[in-house]
């Protein structure tokens, strides 16, 4: 065979995937995928939109349609992100097969090789597998329970000129569950304008808040349309319709179109044409509210049960929303070796090693639990289950 | 705003998109589009699988799948590509969000900027803009009524050391409509072998053919597993379920499947059980035979117009499946300039014109007619037009 494209050698299976499949022994406990409940797809709501779009117009919706998405959920998700509080109308959206296309295309058209990429450590492995295609140079920045540090941002921008773009989730984040704070929203988007560089705003946990409505979007401090924000209805309808949107400048919707066209013509039509048919017909908000305690509940009880079963020095993260929790063991705890030598094969229990989700430097130290489709008994002991390894490890 | 990748240099939008946009107006008959013919979608049979898709299969059909696909239906074609004379198994099956997905990824798989990639002159348009993003260096190979000449390949390899990609479309050629003989396709593939380069085998088409049954893919001639073969439904069942697959060596699967992965995550995994549900309850093959007919019949009274109508010395290609004629005009016509000037404005009708379709040196004096959507009488009229504008042309 010809030699692959150089970019090729950044394409590589995780670690982690080999890990998880090991863990896929359904005797086995596992926090480790980011896969919504089940329980709370639409089931019979979603039969009736797809019925009704192949049925009564199927000549539309199952047809090609334009790269940029149905001129109909545009207009719909405009008004839902102008609640939100995101000045924008229907040329500013853009539909994507899922909030990973996002990424790929916002590489696509802005990356050339060796390009420098900000984003916050730790960050979302699939940012990062999304962007290696792109080859490029990562630079990541400091995060604490209130998100990515501006301070370090800034030290980072001034000490790489002509950085490309930041890549942030200030929305219960993925891997640590943290929420950016409002005085940093701002300071994020003011550094982004003063060093010119994009801001790609990945935030498909955005709906899914347990508290009082979410911060505002980093996009509605955008001057200049320079922020990218992305959400998606994986995690709030369903992963298997692939809808996601982006929420951008005009111009760029137009230059981003073109790409897409080139990658994969277009979303699905009549998955576009389902979810408008969707959310005219139900009320959406009631659904959100719905499963937002559904998985408050399991936060809640994830919460309880490592403090009442964790060891005081292995510190976690408190999410306001969104899937997940982040371990954070004390220095010297390697969670690779841990779930492999002890907490899979011994205790039959798995969550994601952290060391996955770093663009520098990685921190073994740390982990991730995903509480979205456990049961709370499962959850009581899959924890207590953890708690015993880590205890016999320390007894050795 | 920061300065975009280099490649986004080479994706721009179309003239032809340009001249089609006028060509909207529907008191213009439009010959224009490739789009399948709506009356054709088995919308009950669709309707049918998607709401048991959904009603009985919901927490598989509208969760995360495999990135390589959902695994029946992996099966399912693997098993009708066996029916077609290819040796595959269900390890070799990719599905694809549309074949244009198998051109983005072959390119990212395999080109690096500057890498050579041999295209048919003319070929199609969206293979050009797929690949452009990974900024190839084209060689058109020359076609005539049987397909891509192979000596002239064997020119453009051995002047090309180390070229990566031959995309080629031998089934019902877009936009000549022509098909690859059955020695071609032997010689192409030994060809590629011999000069070790990949082959990317785009057949949308190949289901629609009109007399008997279509030659072997080139697939069917791999030995070493440097054929990748691409099909879809959007042809056959519908463009807007954006369902198409790859057929491949299971290693090269494999990392296709990770670059999909970090591209778009997965197809819908719903589009995809729909699909395999709706090929379980349904004869696919009596539905193929139905819109094989119809197609057929708008090819006959296409070619039958154009043989009563046309000046002699424009010549047409005969297509024995697919969606289009290739029209052939006198050197020194320029087709942009007679549909912008004369056949849009003042006739009223519409075809592509053909310099869009070359990699190289553009020829201006081609034009692609597609039938698909039109009905007869139609046809009969647009074809007319046609004729009378070049005939006023000529008399100017």
């Amino acid at each position: 065979m010809p030699q692959p494209a150089s970019r090729m050698q950044l394409v590589q299976p995780s670690a982690i995937r080999e890990l998880l499949a090991l863990a896929a022994d359904p005797g086995i406990i596992s926090f480790g995928g980011g896969y919504p409940d089940t329980s709370l797809f639409p089931l019979p709501e979603l039969a009736a939109a797809y019925s009704s779009a192949i049925l009564e117009h199927g000549s539309v919706a199952l047809q090609y349609a334009a790269s940029e998405g149905l001129p109909r959920l545009r207009e719909q998700l405009a008004e839902r992100m102008r609640a939100d509080g995101v000045d924008c109308g229907p040329e500013n959206i853009f539909l994507i097969q899922g909030a990973q296309q996002a990424i790929d295309l916002a590489g696509k058209m802005w990356l050339d090789p060796g390009d420098i990429v900000i984003t916050e450590e730790p960050t979302f492995l699939g940012g990062l597998v999304g962007l290696n295609p792109y080859e490029p140079r990562y630079r990541a920045v400091r995060t604490d329970d209130d998100g990515m540090d501006p301070e370090h941002l800034e030290e980072v921008l001034r000490a790489n000129p002509g950085a490309k773009l930041i890549y942030t989730i200030p929305d219960f984040h993925n891997p640590t569950g943290v929420t950016m704070t409002l005085e940093r929203r701002r300071r994020v988007v003011e550094l982004a304008r003063e060093y010119d560089v994009i801001v790609l705003e990945d935030a498909p946990y955005r709906e899914l808040f347990f508290g009082a409505a979410p911060l505002p979007t980093l996009k509605s401090f955008d001057t200049d349309g320079r922020v990218y924000h992305v959400g998606s209805f994986s995690k709030t309808l369903a992963p298997g319709i692939r809808t996601g949107w982006m929420v951008a400048d005009a111009e760029h919707v137009e230059r981003l179109a073109l790409l897409k066209l080139a990658t994969d013509t277009q979303n699905s039509t009549l998955n576009m044409f389902a979810v408008s048919r969707y959310l005219e017909e139900n009320d959406y908000d009631a659904h959100l509210d719905r499963i937002r305690a559904h998985y408050r509940g399991k936060r809640d009880h994830t919460l309880a049960a490592l403090d009442a079963t964790l060891p005081g020095d292995i510190a976690f993260t408190r999410p306001e929303g969104g899937l997940f929790v982040w371990l954070k063991f004390p220095d010297g705890v390697d969670t690779d070796r841990l779930l492999r030598e002890e907490l899979i094969p011994v205790e039959r229990v798995a969550f994601v090693p952290g060391s996955s989700f770093y663009a520098e430097k990685p921190l073994f130290s740390r982990g991730r639990l995903g509480f979205p489709t456990l049961p709370h008994d499962r959850i009581s002991e899959g924890i207590r289950r953890i708690a015993d390894g880590i205890a016999r490890t320390r007894s050795a």
